[in-house]
């Protein structure tokens, strides 16, 4: 079963790196797909939802190395979130919450396990790649982890109106469920008011819509430019539909 | 036989994790190379003389899933080339037909395969990603594709006079192949004029340069600089030879 | 064993995948950990100082690519160095001399192995992609290297003090090692003083701090924030301790 990394570590920074060489100590051979590694820095509620989004392209039995941990080094737990049929692995600070608000079926475990060595800033590679490995290799003790009926933060199981990823095109994505929207629904952000397009080629050029995204939540876009710049548009600006 | 990524899906973002869910689903244990996913954002000319300039670094038998797509869900179709044995999987907009064009021996399909579910945006997962690893395993049938004579569009088979990519070193490089260039030829680019140099610490300090890259084509340089920064140089930018 | 690759190619760029096809070729089944691409362009004493700090993460037995290559093309030798059990591949530029002059025991090699074609840009590609991908399949022949005493150019063995490196969330790293910083020390950057702080939670918002990074270095950093952008830090600049 592979393991999928979700981290605001940076794709192109010294932090991944160093979490493979762990992955491939505890668990050779395990196949390791990097998903994201530039979620927003720090932004827990945009990890939270961009990854409950994209969980699905992978299948059951998955083991998701899930890293935004802008508390790393102070008192938040570790946790282990099986949701569905697939683990995560992640602090408490509700990062997981959101795909285990709307899972048919959740359990948590608090992380017992510990390293010989923890450094203050990296529990990435220190705590969760380890446990990851361990989990995804079936080497998991159950005196490591201790089952918790619920984590200390959890964000609810709502959508979040506001933008929570802008790609290299400047495509600003949402946390708006695009399948609970009609298709004439008007969705307002910094002030532009946005139809509805299906595809790139339908809108008309220079004109900014919203559409769904290949991963089911509602995105502002522009053909062959960017939104996020046309619109000034920011990881964290609200959204709304128009009433 | 491999599959080597070439993309313009952003090496950061989160495109290229959920292509390789799909590669991993449907030919495990293929290997993955990430050639390029910084391709420049739409630019399907550029693309493809970089991709046709960058295939010889790849073995004979290997499959490119290559993918500049700003026509997506319309109705452009969806193509494999064989090329001098190398398999090309894409859209029908050009990125390919540089490689057909220059290449001893070339045939073309139109992809009848279509998965369960097809995103509007995001045929890269969906379609190319599926189709490629299908093709690189063996497993793509005979009534998934149907030969055709050439496709709706070409780019031809000469050189492009223009910047088609600017490294990260900030070395700008030409659609010229550099094997037809003689060595006293003056490469003139946003008004500056370039002399030739062999390697970068040939040339005299601050002095902007062309020279034959590592994948053969003419690229404008300076030693520990920035060229395309100081010449003022973007992408589809003209260059000519003097004469 | 793996290959660790740790080069100033870029995480986005077309080179790391032609070094990849290379690897894959003379070392096909290896595993291969991209540890960092984006060391500072052209920075040999940055990279130095980083890669010695970064190799222990990596098991016994490893194999570095270590590319941080400006002088390219010139006439410096290409080596190979074994230190404490991991070997290491890369010109002779001071490099990898950090690391040499500061293990317990080290072996010096110049490679006499030579490829068919050598451009004059991309050694990285050509000569030490597939010296390393020999060595770490042991198919490296007695007579394609030979042994010397020392390389041409070393950095010394003590602290490179100043800034070394600077993560996507703004954190400046120095090249001191922290192990030997007194915790009441002050670290002085562009003027600012700086104490020390055990993690980042523990330090007052907005205020710049001194603390052991997770590879054992003194970074500087503040709490939800960019201390290089605070303190307008950049790659070369010097820090010094308080006396």
């Amino acid at each position: 079963m592979a393991i999928v990394l979700f981290t605001d570590f940076g794709s192109g920074d010294l932090y991944v790196g160093q979490v493979k060489a762990v992955l491939a100590q505890h668990a050779p051979g395990t196949e390791v797909i990097d998903l994201l590694h530039d979620v927003p820095a720090y932004r827990v509620r945009a990890g939270a939802h961009l990854l409950d989004a994209l969980k699905d392209s992978f299948p059951v039995g998955s083991v998701f190395l899930a890293v935004v941990d802008p508390g790393v080094g102070s008192e938040r737990e570790a946790l282990i979130l099986e949701a569905d049929g697939r683990h995560y692995v992640g602090p408490d600070n509700g990062l997981l919450s959101v795909i285990a608000a709307r899972a048919a079926e959740r359990r948590w475990w608090r992380i017992l396990w510990r390293p010989h060595a923890l450094s203050g800033s990296f529990h990435g590679r220190d705590l969760f790649a380890p446990v990851a490995a361990l989990l995804a290799s079936g080497k998991l003790m159950n005196d490591e982890r201790a089952e918790i009926a619920a984590p200390a933060t959890e964000l609810g199981v709502g959508d979040a109106a506001e933008i929570i990823f802008v790609d290299h095109y400047g495509n600003a994505c949402t946390g708006l469920r695009a399948g609970r929207a009609p298709r004439d629904a008007i969705l307002v952000a910094r002030g532009s008011r946005l139809s509805y397009a299906r595809v790139f080629s339908e809108a008309p050029p220079g004109v900014c819509f919203w559409y769904q995204n290949s991963y089911g939540l509602v995105e502002i876009a522009v053909n062959l430019g960017s939104a996020a710049q046309l619109l000034g548009l920011s990881i964290g600006d609200a959204v709304n539909w128009s009433v």
